[in-house]
């Protein structure tokens, strides 16, 4: 690959030190300009409605000196908000924003377009679609089949998933006691390939079926009936329209089949948003069920097989399988491709199947870091040679390229898009499945339904009103750093090598300190333990991790830390499949002792987001500067005595 | 009140014709300059990353090139976005944003705080609680009790208050239950005022006690079990925990009375995304219940009382009421002193209570008007004294007034409030009512958890990441424009100002064309048909409307429009009590034709958010030009023989 995108990079952001100053201050007032010339040239007949002469009368001046100072107020109070930008900031998923990303936003912003609908934005929806393709595309999505949007974020976008995921698994009970009332036969397939009339299958097994044959059978029973008549016939019989309550005593009378509670199965390591949305949902967080995850953090397949094994055995729906790729704490990447195989399995010994999402908020745009110039896949080894690490390996590759097989996939423009909030992003691999949440809004005549997509967007979307200057945002973003191996590929490829050069530097001695690290991350998140000889217990090394933290945090008592960066608590029993090496490295806890502590095992952890850290030149060495404030902080947090000695 | 606001308004947006083109862009350049000298303030000794070396690399060139050539390209493609600003356009809620509103957004998005949590948001955290502080304030809740923040728009406010609603709702069946397996007895006040032991209640009474005394009950069981035993002995018995399936078939257990499904009632001119909601939350459409509307587009109260009696003789639990302040069709404002009465009368003579939501996503602001600038409510006389005209009367401020007993209240920023997407709110009249969606992420330590609400407000909330960008620019346009007669009352009173004048000139003579009128609205929507007198039908009136609306939108065939509305259809059965006064007036349609046809009546419908509309000069009058060019526009719709003979 040429040296550009290392280069270009350097035009991207804004810069630590706003080297681009002079680059976004001209882009801003071009932005500015361009909005105010295009209302003076919209019907220059109407005439000015604020004269020049009304600019002097003491209630616009009182006027302008009131917002002109409370602007000053708010710019002063904004100082003490969070270095993000900076070499020092470690913390959360954040850093800088592109230049393209912020002018698009804000140049959007001044003509404030309604995405809900293309009568509010006829330029920023189209974006819209655009951007969500052009992801698709990304993951490896058909374009003609896929279809997507961006949401407010990924709680959202995670949400809109499992809603249309749960939809569509109780779409063949619907369709059998629909095609029952009317006397119909159809075909359906079941998960092993057979077919079998849908009035012959048991309830659990029409809710096993796959996505795609629940989607075709649900089609075919649509093209049977005449519109009209799909609310009394159809529509009536589906969750949606009976909910929860109903739904539950109707399945009861009409299979006479008291099937357990669906069950969501998440990897152990899913965002704590999964509990608000099942809970949200209705099908309460007794059935999110857990999947442990092995010493990488990531989904273990075998643990799947158990699972789904188990709830065979008991004929227990699963609703979804959602599967991580980035987590947010450790950067983790499942290994999909497993995952998938595993649903094969159980689709062919099991006898059911069940819909797979890959919650891919923060690490989607790692997908970026596979594809070549011309789109298509690059090979581990290539990408190994330009990043120059040992990274990506070709499991890693596989996981990612797996994506494509997904069901749907949320991925977050304001995570690894740098993108300003917000934005995200989800991806649904058939677009029949968007049908199945549509609402009609009044103003939606009959005719606006054919070419709905370009007209309405938020038929199709939990959201209602919504920012175009977001699809903006993203929108120019993609087109100067491209979603392959020049652009975002490159930009992330970046932080990884950063991430490992941080990993690797951690490792050196520090004594009487020392830092016991989790295992390399799968893309840009170092997690690690700092320990002391005198620390004997974990709730002494906890204590001592916190007080390290807080050193390193705007929190830090008296003063300007000279890093930043978070902390997370590793719990059982999401973690018990990882944990183990890690306290072994550090030997103050069995794993269980560790399991009875509820405050579980305090983890300091540092996001990679700064694509400069690799460099190492020619400014401050953020990897060596961090490591020796880790021991300052560390000093400080357990006093001078612990040098004693030393 | 002085003739301050008059001028003051007029230094409150960039102008239709850009007229503060200097202000706006002296400010946001002052936000880049201030935010560049942050950048270079912050550890100045780390040096440059990006030299000026760099900056004449042929990548770096190409970059800014790409960057600079593309945004070119996108405000180009905005020049074809929706002239919102213009008094010209009358569409959706849409018109300029407050210059404070625009800058403040801009000013904290090159920050790019993040609102999930003080520690990526250190000071917009605590401007979007004053946000929401004021707002309550606004409405009449008190600041102490009362809790709230922002949301990403109206449809995920609503949400999460018909989420916490129907959390209240079932607290109570969980408390029983606990207590019956604790052996606990414990008090609770029926909705009649008298006490009764928890474990005497009936199922149907569990789900009517009035929202603070489900609370009351919630916690005074907390308070009797330890902490750690929460999840044990009390939460898992909550629907949140157990999901609808399991719950379900608990009550029948517990309880042996399985009663019908929890229902929703809603106004008839309700938002369409409230069927969105209670579909994904699993309550099922079948539960939402319309109540008609008076020929005010009001909620009925003796239609409530009518269905709540209905509804009590069957025992089904009422989740909640959702009352509008200005629905988005007609600006509507239902008579909530009237729904809390019939609330009152429910619980006496009925023996059951349940949650009043407002839906004031577009009327919030409103509240505003009855605001004086020392906070306390003005009269009616007095705001038409000021208004100059017969707006409003005593019930529309004793409906206003209202809000404050509320259970909840959603208001969008994003809306009336005239500031940028994205922008909702939602607030609790009861704070303790946030701590039934609270999920606590991995890295909140239990010490976080004593005020957690000021470090870490995503505990509270659907949403995860959401933009303090937002929270500024709400923030600072409440600075500049305040919550009553001197800011946002006196804005929103010249708009509907506006919409009076409109509505009055559209009784004018347009021989041989007609524009029936839908009644003057409660603020600022006017709605009205075109009709003449060579239409017979409903189905030629409706499609003369539909050409008219072509003619008046961005879709015009060949060209500019002379003005923007949009349209809307009025179906049965939510507007059947609404539309017989529309039809005498029509005379194309009797009540049972118009019933029969799936596409309504098809109604224009003009916001009025242009706070110049009602002056009428120095520029061009939008009323007169509005009016004249609708008759233009109905000449085109029905062909130049429709003028023949006149």
């Amino acid at each position: 690959m040429s040296a550009t995108p290392h280069d270009a990079l350097r035009a991207w952001f804004l810069g630590p030190r706003a080297e681009n100053a002079d680059l976004v201050e001209r882009l801003v007032t071009e932005a500015v300009r361009d909005h105010v010339f295009w209302r003076r040239n919209y019907h220059p007949e109407d005439g000015a409605v604020i004269r020049e002469t009304d600019k002097r009368s003491p209630g616009y001046e009182d006027a302008v000196a009131t917002l002109t100072q409370e602007l000053m107020g708010l710019l002063a109070e904004l100082k003490r908000d969070v270095p993000f930008f900076s070499g020092r900031y470690k913390g959360h998923m954040l850093w800088q924003q592109t230049i393209a990303s912020q002018v698009g936003y804000f140049a959007a912003m001044l003509y404030n377009p309604n995405n809900v609908t293309t009568e509010a934005a006829p330029v920023t929806t189209r974006l819209e679609l655009e951007v969500a393709a052009q992801l698709a595309r990304m993951i490896g999505y058909e374009p003609a089949r896929a279809w997507g949007h961006l949401t407010s974020g990924g709680t959202v976008a995670n949400f809109e998933a499992l809603w249309i995921a749960r939809n569509i698994r109780y779409l063949p009970v619907a369709a059998a006691v629909a095609c029952r009332e009317m006397g119909l036969a159809m075909e359906v397939t079941r998960p092993d390939g057979r077919t079998a009339g849908i009035g012959d299958l048991a309830l659990h097994e029409l809710l096993g079926l796959r996505n795609e044959d629940a989607l075709d059978v649900w089609h075919a029973l649509r093209s049977a009936v005449p519109r009209a008549e799909w609310h009394e016939r159809i529509d009536r019989h589906t969750l949606a329209w009976a909910g929860y309550q109903e739904y539950t005593r109707e399945l009861a009378r009409q299979f006479g089949d008291p099937l357990p509670d669906g069950v969501v199965l998440v990897a152990a390591t899913a965002h704590y948003s999964w509990e608000k949305i099942v809970r949200s949902l209705g099908i309460g967080s007794r059935q999110l069920v857990f999947v442990p995850v092995d010493r990488h953090f990531r989904l273990d397949p075998d643990a799947l097989w158990a699972r789904l094994t188990a709830l065979g055995a008991r004929r227990t729906p699963v609703i979804a399988c959602v599967s991580v790729c980035g987590t947010t704490e450790e950067s983790a990447v499942d290994r999909l491709d497993l995952v998938l195989e595993v649903r094969e399995r159980a689709a062919r010994e099991l006898g059911f199947s069940f819909h797979v999402h890959s919650d891919a908020c923060y690490g989607g745009y790692a997908a970026a870091v596979t594809r070549g110039a011309d789109g298509t896949r690059r090979t581990a080894a290539a990408i190994r040679a330009d990043i120059g690490t040992d990274w990506p390996d070709d499991d890693w590759l596989r996981a990612m390229a797996a994506l494509e097989r997904a069901d749907s996939v949320t991925i977050d423009p304001h995570k690894l898009g740098y993108v300003p909030y917000p934005a995200g992003a989800i991806l649904l691999r058939d677009r029949r499945a968007r049908e199945l949440v549509a609402v009609d809004p009044p103003y939606l005549t009959p005719s606006d339904e054919r070419g709905g997509e370009e007209r309405f967007i938020g038929r199709f979307i939990f959201e209602g009103s919504k920012p175009g200057a977001a699809a903006a945002a993203v929108w120019l973003s993609h087109k100067v750093l491209p979603l392959d191996e020049r652009g975002y590929g490159f930009l992330i490829g970046r932080t990884v090598a950063g991430a490992r050069a941080l990993h690797a530097a951690l490792g050196d001695d520090l004594a009487p300190f020392r830092l016991a690290r989790l295992p390399v991350p799968d893309i840009n998140v170092v997690c690690f333990v700092a320990t002391h000889p005198s620390l004997a217990t974990l709730a002494e090394l906890n204590r001592f991790n916190e007080a390290v933290y807080r050193q390193l945090s705007l929190n830090k008592p008296g003063g300007d830390p000279e890093y930043i960066v978070t902390r997370t608590r590793v719990t059982s029993p999401h973690y018990d499949g990882a944990i183990e090496p890690v306290l072994r490295d550090l030997g103050v806890a069995t794993h269980e002792t560790w399991q009875r502590d509820p405050g579980g095992l305090v983890v300091l952890r540092a996001t990679v987001m700064d694509p400069f850290l690799a460099e190492r030149k020619p400014a401050t060495d953020h990897v060596a500067g961090f490591v020796a404030a880790l021991r300052r902080a560390s000093v400080a947090a357990l006093g001078p005595e612990s040098l004693r000695g030393w």
